[in-house]
């Protein structure tokens, strides 16, 4: 097909698509003359690709290259790939809070505790001990009391993810399933987490009759009406 | 205390206090002389949380001042200061993938399964619908028969949030704990997300000695050693 073809077919306008060629992001269209390119099913693919990382994903084109060099890459394991997806759209964080130190300890020990085949020095490991400390430094420390009903939740998901993106019998179909799984399975994922908080905290607050909507406990200090002075 | 010794407190440049005070984030000092300002701990305390919100949390100056002012306003309730932090840390999808009426009533359909009070046009509901379309656009459909294993896993984790969020008792530190919570815990969550993905992946590749890392069943089509021709 020609690229006004390819650009019906994907809803990627023509400048876009010549961008993509250029960056890299997408190959070049086979020449059937001096200047005139043609492309094929598997352009359309990887358009639809880069499209569902920039626009529902909210990965910048740099970072959507890095995930396609690993998908390219030959030799590429799920294993590999999967790691360069997540690295690629792990916001590295720029804080160096002060209590890092305690706060590796309490991540090696949760992966410790829950029999975890992950380094304690792995570029997530570091992700979550500086948002820990983060928790530490603006008083909420006690949060690590719920890092097991965290972990526990992750491990259904990983589960799920696994089984998943086990299922592809064709290789390209596979590796693009962890791509595709990693990035928009974080927006699902916090998605639904949000969806949940607005169930039981609309729970919370049927229970208690117009009172607190959450924290109905001795925290119920904050509610629809105005500040409580308890 | 003077701005100086806020800095040396805080960990954060005099310049940049400077800033955050003419943005409107922090509240200026209490002028003790024409052009010499005082502090307290209240400004150290609402620093940290600026710090934490940017450094941790990847939020912008702008969406930092939206979830301030949330915060700040009178008659907040938990509910909604646990809204205007969670709207302001969502990423608004851009795309309009083909498939977004079925995606939505596939998101409806789940909240009726699980029975959860949220409204199927909340924000986070359309924001799933978006990426749960993108998913069908690149093919990955059968996305959806995980669904339920995240809503469970997002139950669990929301149950521990309200819990740990109701044990507040001060006013202020329950509004903090809710903005810190919902912001730092995406970055919590999805860190170990990564990490069961590890351990599953780890533990799946040990199994098969040396053989695929995930995806045991059909899907095992690509190794360490390269792709699979099977």
């Amino acid at each position: 097909m020609r690229i006004g073809e390819l650009s019906r077919e994907t809803g990627v306008a023509v400048p876009t698509i010549k961008f993509y060629v250029r960056e890299g992001l997408l190959p070049a269209g086979r020449l059937t003359s001096p200047n005139q390119a043609s492309y094929d099913d598997g352009h359309v693919r990887r358009l639809r690709l880069i499209r569902g990382l920039i626009d529902v994903g909210g990965l910048s084109v740099a970072t959507v290259r890095e995930v396609l060099t690993a998908v390219d890459a030959p030799g590429g394991s799920v294993h590999k790939v999967l790691g360069a997806a997540h690295d690629a759209i792990t916001p590295v964080p720029t804080g160096r809070p002060e209590g890092l130190p305690e706060a590796r300890r309490t991540v090696a020990e949760l992966l410790r505790r829950r029999g975890w085949r992950a380094e304690a020095d792995h570029p997530a490991a570091e992700a979550m001990a500086v948002a820990l400390a983060a928790f530490q430094d603006l008083g909420q420390g006690a949060f690590v009391e719920v890092l097991d009903d965290y972990a526990e939740a992750c491990e259904r998901v990983a589960d799920a993810d696994l089984a998943y993106v086990g299922r592809h019998a064709d290789v390209e179909e596979l590796v693009e399933s962890v791509v595709v799984g990693t990035v928009l399975g974080d927006a699902v994922l916090t998605a639904l987490r949000r969806l949940a908080h607005v169930d039981r905290s609309a729970r919370r607050y049927e229970q208690h009759g117009g009172g607190p909507v959450a924290g109905g406990g001795a925290g119920a200090g904050v509610t629809e009406g105005g500040a409580d002075p308890s």
